[in-house]
């Protein structure tokens, strides 16, 4: 049985998106600069479709994050984003379960991904994913509301935080309206490059 | 000549202190909960007269960061909490120079801690600190807005944030009110232990 985690990538200073993030331009102005990390590495380069790549510690990072992951839960915003977005070899490649209102029949993709649309909320969505894993580990993919969702609710048990060296100023923000929620957190590894400051913690109640 | 840099303690959601605070409660609710990580530390007990005390990395990161320091600047309602809340033998050992509109007479503190009163705004805070560091660094104390004051003004040259594993869900914030700032971080040594995650950067425009 694996467990809960979220995996996200954040500004020094707390934005997931940039300012003017809005449907068309999900992760806002210069919000995609906290990713930039990720494009030159080998794993990304693979999930992608592609070959070549870096294989550095970056590399190792990502790579352990798609070996891990055997479903995804993610907003129905963060869908309807993607759904334009990604290739028709969607980067997941393992089953993802969307929160939504609107009840939609299954989407299977090719590479091994399947869009299920869940309407019974967040509870509903990590189960499923759960027994859909494979004995992997589930990610709560976002959006931010998401995350915070499935911090208030107690659910994740791994929270794991790529800081990229930006002060966006402002944007999206990860961590708000989280008033009360009384998590401790034991940090794990960190690892730095010059690209992105990896940081991993187990979250306690 | 040193350099001016910023070294601050946050959350990992990015709070300087919690909810509530205010004159009296400057960290807020739960606020000092993310400097814990610094009373177990030898060089901790000596700055505050004491001894004994932990040496291990956290106690090296502290111990730099006292020995480089040869001046400080800080706003005025810090200075205000710490003239009710510091010994009488004031923890800095060295020049102190408050952002005021107040003009005061220098106070002069056992151990080394001169307060020197400014009135002309930042740039004369940190020209004068920088004359009196003695070839060493700069610090900009705080609180939260001085630090973002600096930012804007393209004065801080180096960031480290110390950040605490918690999330405060509330609270005071670092990084705010920094739109348009543009500035582009070069990540340096990242150092952690369970208590805290030392994290250095070098700020570039």
């Amino acid at each position: 049985m694996g467990i809960v985690f979220v995996d996200i990538g954040i500004s020094l200073d707390g934005f997931v998106a940039g300012p003017n993030a809005r449907p068309g331009n999900p992760l806002g102005d210069a919000g995609t600069r906290s990713h930039e990390w990720m494009v030159p590495l080998a794993s990304f380069h693979e999930r992608n479709g592609g070959t070549g790549g870096e294989r550095n510690a970056d590399d190792a990072v990502l790579r352990r994050f798609f070996d891990r992951t055997g479903a995804y839960v993610m907003g129905r915003r963060m869908f309807d984003e993607g759904e334009i977005a990604w290739p028709e070899e969607a980067p997941f490649r393992a089953p993802v379960f969307v929160l939504t209102h609107r009840a939609r029949e299954p989407w299977r993709r090719k590479g091994g991904t399947t869009f299920t649309f869940v309407t019974g909320g967040l509870d509903e969505a990590l189960r499923r994913a759960g027994e859909a894993a494979g004995g992997k580990d589930v990610l709560v993919a976002g959006g931010a509301d998401v995350v915070r969702q499935a911090l208030r609710a107690g659910a994740v048990e791994e929270l794991n935080v790529h800081v990229a060296p930006l002060l966006l100023g402002a944007g999206v923000r990860l961590f708000e309206n989280l008033s009360g929620l009384g998590a401790k957190l034991e940090p794990g590894p960190v690892q730095a490059s010059p690209r992105v400051t990896h940081l991993s913690f187990r979250v306690r109640r």
